[in-house]
């Protein structure tokens, strides 16, 4: 389509471009009379071409708009943040399943409502993390591999000035970026660019969940984990003993700001005909935000991780908070072996509100009762009471979660 | 698990099991005090079922916490209502296929920032629309997937009291729902369901792109579309002129709505622990509404394309708004050919001036000086001054999103 | 303007008109096809007039357009619902009031990054949360007068159907109604309900934090409030310990959905030209919910205050919890006096260090520090380490708030 | 209650600190390890005086939080930009109310649903927008001075640190800021700036609805508006005839950015206890961001308004596009004075319904009906369809809001 010459001359000048301070703010003040920066970019690249070849210079920027030109850096940039995202995300999921691996069957107390409910291990929160996060993992991949596209049409999307050629052009132009062809010009139809925002936004979820488990399990009050500062994060020169979760607090921010940003993208989605005025321009700065937020939130996180340091004195501690009527759900199960299952529940509702009012444990109240004692040995109740053996499930859950991670390397 | 005999009693008793108003208000009374409607839902049943069988009463929802019951009841919904958008996403396609068929060759004018730019095709307008619409149906097709999990895992997740028996009752309850396993439990991590609200939200934002298009299309000023309302929709007793487009305030309205739900549902990710406060309640009106407005969006949209009446002669009047300007990137092209780029640019630039200042056209313009006269030939600026000849790839587009849509079915 | 027998007939009958389930269904549907709720409605009005007097009929809804009546439909219902808000919001505050008059001198741990640092008074804690309540009250009288406002243009807003009687029946009618004029017909201009909106929004936010805050201290983990639950809200039958605080979980939804619906009024600002498509249907559903979801907030936090129970020996317990080191800073302070600033500052961060490390309290790795004994007697270090000597200006400002709650009623 | 030497010290160094490239970045390295920007700059503001006097440097930032350093500082720039804004909010005011004094009877179509309705003048369509902006910057005013507020609370808002000293320093503090004091610490109630991003939000939609607006006029198939662009602003090399509305994209996108920046806002109100973590460092990029965009489209607009011009003829020439349709109600008016209502509609809609099946003018088609002719001389026709005799209350409109104008200087 360009003579070779021309094609020559420009990519040489393109090569060679260079911004001084001046010619910057001369780029952005363009940028704001023209309304995107695309077209003093365009009209630097061609001067400077003009000032060897005037008649190169009218192929400058040939069949394309500035949007062609936007779009497609756009998604040139994307495919390389994605490709480290995804990176760092590996590595995060690793870090996961070595703590999930390590705390199999480290007991916590499950806490729902923010009340406690029943025993769990860490293990199995951990992997329900690391699950997420592996799902959030293939989201971006695939969106990575929708959004790996070009963006070509010219004006209106119909590459009327490259004739006939357009298709051609289309194919070899994708080639060479090793992007894909659009089937149609995406101009105003941006789902593939906000489908990246959504799985932004989802990401910087799951690292908001993380984050709000970690700050609950940090509070002085519970410390069940704590963070060993060795580099004096997050001190406090008035207040020795307080080591601030920065981590959290900037993933928890993320996770506050990402829902905005995600809104704002589907909010431009109805862009007006062949090109529109407005919604394009909301991207630009939002799409690039959201990712540094949830990427920011990740690298927080993901540096965090190996400093935590969990308590598990102070996890069976806590579990013992309510004097054992986190377990009777557990005891109800083994006595309605013997009584029934009624009788049983109503055996142990009794002696969980005498436990309370009297200040004692449910061991205590339990122990007082000959019904019970008669139907359960002091090994089995002892048994029935033990949270390490009321774990359901967990293990199954954690196992499956690191096989896959095995397999899938 | 559940002795045979106690699971017949509560199947057949849940089976007949019926709310008239006043249990429905207890029933709202119950979900209010406690939090949830599965709750009060799980009494009645004990109820009832206890009223026959005091024994068998104790296995009533055995070993599940109520999120089980609401999350897995959600997701049996979901699964018949993407199918039934997936079917209505179909029909829709086919028609807007049937458009961009009949209007390959039906020339408009392509508006960037709402002004005249260049020629372009109604046909490649609506395969814009097509393939993007197509796009979100594979979205949501895959999301549905996705979403297709079961929610089994008692009150933290561990499914304690179904002991080492959890995985296999698990594996029987998904296989027997059609459901698909989760690897963990997924009571505070959202991501499926968030998933399904971005495919939503972003299929709003499609059919918004295309009701702001049709809107802008139909306006009074533009008339290259309208509605013909033989049932008086849309239509005003004073003033009988107007046919007020009522399926494009719909999908506008929705589009407007739908950011903010979608939005709703990411700020509720961070959920506390094994089950939070707030979150998880933050989806439960959210998620239906959303889906109930893009449902209803596609469904006034559909309803509305039949009806469309496409003004060929008043596209090809509006194209000649600009006196020919807008094909001056044509003729310069053509021009280019004989005298050089740069002279060629500046000679249309001039009399795209000139016709603009004398008020006459950019073919009078160009008439009027003899080096273009000496350059091109009546027929060849003829033929450049054709929108027709204008269109580059647009048929070429059109064709690739047909021929898919064909071989699909 | 409209003849006083036909204005006498069409009152007559308006006051008569009910509709049976068959009419509602016809309404909706009706509503559906025409894009308002007014149009059926005022068509139905129109059909019962004339069923008794054909010309009667033609003056029914004479001048106005359907947005006329729903807009100031809308602002009727608004003034009564708001006006019921400020109501239970007094009512609130005053619950506060005496809650914060109760606890003046309650201490318990301060927490930022939710770390303990420095004792307060749960006095100051709910005086806070008053003085935001009684902001979020006044803001929305303010805005609920703004709002106050009569909605009369006729189609475009200039009350052509009334010719030069506009202002004068614009003026009856806003006095009968005891709503102010507006200066300028509000059809596609939103603000005045936008911002009733953002109060509503900024009050869920405030009850959110309240929320929170109540949450974090009803935690098992904290315990220094508890919920007593004498009707049996939020047990659960299974497990008998917990106590669900039920109204944290709406408080904490409402403060997650809010923010979308204010998203999403501001969203519809920009509507077009004289009355819009989309914009202002997206008001519809939004601003009642979003008024549904505050006000059920409000209600269930003010149910809840008078179950709470503090626990002051828990709160005591708490804040011992880093064996004095929360006193730190107050320590150091008294320390300077003596030996100055920046030694009394290394002093007593070593003894923080050591008590650390070695387990012990703060107190005794300063009284096994010579040079702290011989600085401070046992009663100036024992009252250093009094939280209730270190409470600054707490009472100072709980007693600003309160002074104004009586001079305010 | 600091040593005046010490404070005179601590004063000088402050004053004379500067942070070269290194320094620069070596504070935003302990902002990320630290949680906020106040923590690195307190140290370095330590360091530099304890290099002259260790005892002063103690006594640096005594008493108060890093978030009272940074809260504070915020207040002090809002009160800046505010009062900026305010500025260039009243020039925007009067070059609207200049332009609604121009066309007080400059005539237009009024448009609903994008479709033509009756006329109105483009002034009252600019008054409108004015008492819109009016309302914003009266907002503005009123929630800058709300948020002129104070902040100092020391590190859990009860001042202990600066013992019985606390009411009278705060006092102090706020007389030589010029600023308000709260009644309580604020660090975790946040309403009044989330007040601010609610005020901005809104003018963002008012300038939104504007530019929305200006952009359907500024169409080129409407023509009513053209913008003259004497220094190329929105212009294109290739495409001569295009003059792109930026303004008008930069001020829809900032309208399409706000609600989600503002949404952001509201969800962070839910703060932890006395200092949250998230929460607040949500709003630190939110709130600047939503200035910035908000002031930007301000600017944008205000430049863009004096070169619009205002295509009368064409404005005539579009409100005829209906064949007189647009004056149905108009005629239907008179007729009825003769013939009674009902029988006029029944003629007027007969009579448009010809008109458009057969493309003729709604004057032909009632100039061809015996019983019209009977009852409207030619002239009185005439006047019906005549629309500057169609214009209602708005030029008393108009003038109510220019009064106020010339009333308010």
């Amino acid at each position: 389509m360009i003579p070779a010459a021309a094609a020559e001359t420009i990519s040489r000048v393109a090569a060679a471009l260079r911004f001084d301070e001046a010619a910057r703010s001369k780029l952005a003040a363009g940028a704001a009379r023209s309304g995107n920066l695309a077209i003093p970019l365009v009209e630097a690249l061609t001067s400077a071409v003009a000032a060897i070849d005037a008649e190169a210079a009218r192929w400058v920027h040939w069949g394309a708009t500035s949007q062609d030109a936007i779009d497609t850096g756009l998604v040139l940039q994307l495919r390389r943040a994605l490709a480290r995202l995804d990176h760092e995300l590996r590595a995060f999921e690793r870090s996961l399943a070595e703590m999930a691996r390590a705390h199999r069957r480290t007991i916590l107390t499950g806490r729902s409502w923010l009340q406690h409910a029943l025993p769990t291990s860490l293990g199995l929160k951990v992997a329900g993390w690391l699950d997420a996060v592996h799902r959030d993992r293939q989201r971006l991949a695939r969106v990575a591999e929708s959004a790996r596209v070009l963006q070509l049409g010219g004006a209106v999307g119909t590459l009327a000035s490259l004739g006939s050629a357009g298709p051609a052009i289309l194919q070899a132009l994708a080639a060479e970026l090793d992007l894909a062809r659009a089937d149609t010009t995406w101009h105003a139809l941006r789902d593939r660019l906000v489908e990246v925002g959504c799985a932004l936004g989802m990401l910087g979820g799951t690292l908001g969940k993380i984050a709000r488990d970690l700050s609950l399990l940090l509070q002085t009050d519970v410390g069940e984990l704590t963070v060993s500062t060795a580099h004096g994060e997050g001190g406090s020169s008035t207040m020795p003993q307080k080591k601030n979760p920065v981590a959290c607090a900037v993933a928890l921010h993320a996770a506050t700001r990402a829902p905005g940003l995600v809104a704002t993208l589907l909010a431009a989605m109805p862009q007006e005909h062949e090109r529109g005025l407005g919604g394009w321009h909301a991207e630009w700065e939002t799409l690039p935000e959201l990712f540094r937020l949830v990427a920011g939130s990740l690298r927080h996180l993901a540096a965090m991780l190996p400093k935590l340091q969990v308590d598990a004195p102070r996890m069976t501690a806590n579990l013992g908070i309510t004097h054992g009527l986190v377990m009777a759900e557990s005891v109800s199960m083994e006595l309605a072996k013997v009584i029934g299952r009624a009788a049983a529940h109503a055996k142990v509702a009794a002696a969980s509100r005498q436990a309370t009012q009297e200040g004692t444990s449910l061991r205590q109240a339990l122990a007082a009762d000959d019904e019970v004692t008669r139907a359960l040995s002091v090994e089995t109740l002892d048994r029935a009471l033990d949270p390490q053996q009321y774990l359901g499930s967990a293990e199954a859950q954690i196992d499956t979660v690191l096989e896959r991670m095995d397999r899938d390397g």
